[in-house]
C-alpha cells in the first residue's frame, strides 16, 4: 500500500486528512503508533516530520507533514479518484485558497479556542474559562456573519461544489456541535443548511466512526 | 491594466503580496486608498473581500483576498513569468505546501507577537511586555532549530531553489532584523545564510522601498 498516514481521529488535523483520504477514495494504511510522542521524537518519524508531531503522511518517497497540505496534495495528485475537492482552472483555483485561507487564518483559531474551553476542557477535568469563550464567540458570530452573506450566493464557500475550503472546517465544526456555540450555526439559515450537509457527507461520517472507540472508552472513565 | 491591488507595502500580508507581484515581474496597479478603513467597508470593496480588510486582488473578473491565497494564484496563474516560485509537479508542490503551512501555522504567529512588541509596539508609544517577548523568543529558537537542520539539507526551505515557502517569511523577517531577535537568526549559520540571501532578493528590496517614506514619515514625528 503506497500511503501511509501517521494520525489519529480525533485530533483536528488528523480528522481534516482522514476526511480527504476518504472523499478521495484512497486507500491508505493508518499508522496509529506515532500517537505517543516518544515515538514522533525518533529519528526514523523525525525524516517524516522533523518537528516531531502527528500528522505525516507518506507516499511512496514523498514524506510530508501540516494536515492542509496533505489534504492539498491528496487533492491535486489524485484528481481523478473519489471526488473532486480542488480545480485544475487558476481562477477557480484562487477562489477556493482564498476561503481556505480564511478557514485557516480566521474561523480555525477562534473555532478551536472555543472547541478547546467547551469539549476539551471539561473532558480533561478544566474549569471553563468564561471570558475566553465569550471573547471567542464574538468573533466567531462576526466571521459567520459574513460566511451567510457569501452561503446565501453559492452553495458551498468557493462555489457549487464541495472543496477543501469546506472540508478543512469539518472537524472543529463537528466538536462545537456538541456545545452551545452550535447556535450560532443555527441562527444563520444559510450556514445553518451548510454545516448539516457537510456534517452529513459519507467521507465524514467515517471520521466519526473511528473517533466513536475514543469518546466510548472517556466516557466509562467518567 | 489587468491587476489592481488593494493593500499597503508597511503591512505584512501587503508586503508579501507586492514581494511576490515583483518576483513575478507582473504589471500593476497598486490602489492605495482602500487603506482607510470606510473605504474598505463599502460596498465596492466588500464585493472583492467581504471581510472589509485590505490586502486584496483584482485581476479581471477575478476578486480574491487573504495574501497566502493571492501569491498562491500569481505564482500559478503566471507560471511563465519572472522567478518560478512554485512547481507545477505534485510530489514537489506537496514539499513546498509544507513549508508553506510551516510558516502560517508556526512561524507567522510568533514572529508577528515579536514585531508586534518589539516594533508596532514602540513606534505607537506602547510598553513592550517583557514577558511575551521571552514566550515567543523561546518558541521562535525552537522552530529555527529546525529550519537549521532542513537549510543544512537544502539552500532553500523547499529544496533548492526559492519558492513561495520562503517568500512568505520576508515581511516580518525584515522587520525583526532591527530587534533583538535578529540574534536568533545570527546563531544559526544555515538560517543566517538563508535569512541574508532572501532578504537581499531584487523584488524584496522593491517592496522595502515602497516601505520607506512611511518609516522617514514617523521618524519625522518622534
Amino acid at each position: 500500500m503506497a500511503i501511509k498516514f501517521y494520525g489519529v481521529a480525533v485530533s483536528l488535523p488528523g480528522a481534516r486528512v482522514l476526511a480527504c483520504l476518504y472523499e478521495k477514495n484512497l486507500e491508505f494504511e493508518l499508522v496509529k503508533t506515532a500517537y505517543r510522542s516518544q515515538e514522533t521524537k525518533k529519528e526514523a518519524f523525525l525524516s517524516i516530520n522533523p518537528f516531531g508531531q502527528i500528522p505525516a503522511l507518506e507516499d511512496g518517497d514523498l514524506k510530508i507533514f501540516e494536515s492542509r497540505a496533505m489534504t492539498q496534495y491528496l487533492a491535486h495528485a489524485y484528481a481523478e479518484k473519489g471526488n473532486q475537492l480542488v480545480s485544475q482552472d487558476h481562477k477557480k483555483m484562487a477562489i477556493i485558497s482564498t476561503w481556505m485561507e480564511v478557514e485557516s487564518q480566521k474561523f480555525s483559531d477562534v473555532a478551536s479556542k472555543l472547541s478547546h474551553e467547551l469539549v476539551m476542557g471539561p473532558a480533561s477535568g478544566k474549569t471553563i474559562n468564561v471570558e475566553v469563550v465569550r471573547e471567542n464567540e464574538e468573533k466567531l458570530a462576526k466571521i459567520l456573519d459574513v460566511y451567510e452573506v457569501k452561503l446565501k450566493e453559492s452553495k458551498y464557500l468557493a462555489g457549487d461544489y464541495f472543496t477543501l475550503a469546506d472540508l478543512h472546517h469539518l472537524p472543529v465544526m463537528h466538536y462545537l456541535m456538541n456545545t452551545k456555540v452550535k447556535a450560532l450555526f443555527d441562527e444563520r439559515p444559510h450556514v445553518s443548511a451548510w454545516r448539516t450537509e457537510i456534517l452529513a457527507r459519507v467521507a465524514w461520517k467515517k471520521v466519526v466512526e473511528l473517533q466513536a472507540p475514543f469518546f466510548a472508552s472517556m466516557g466509562a472513565k467518567n
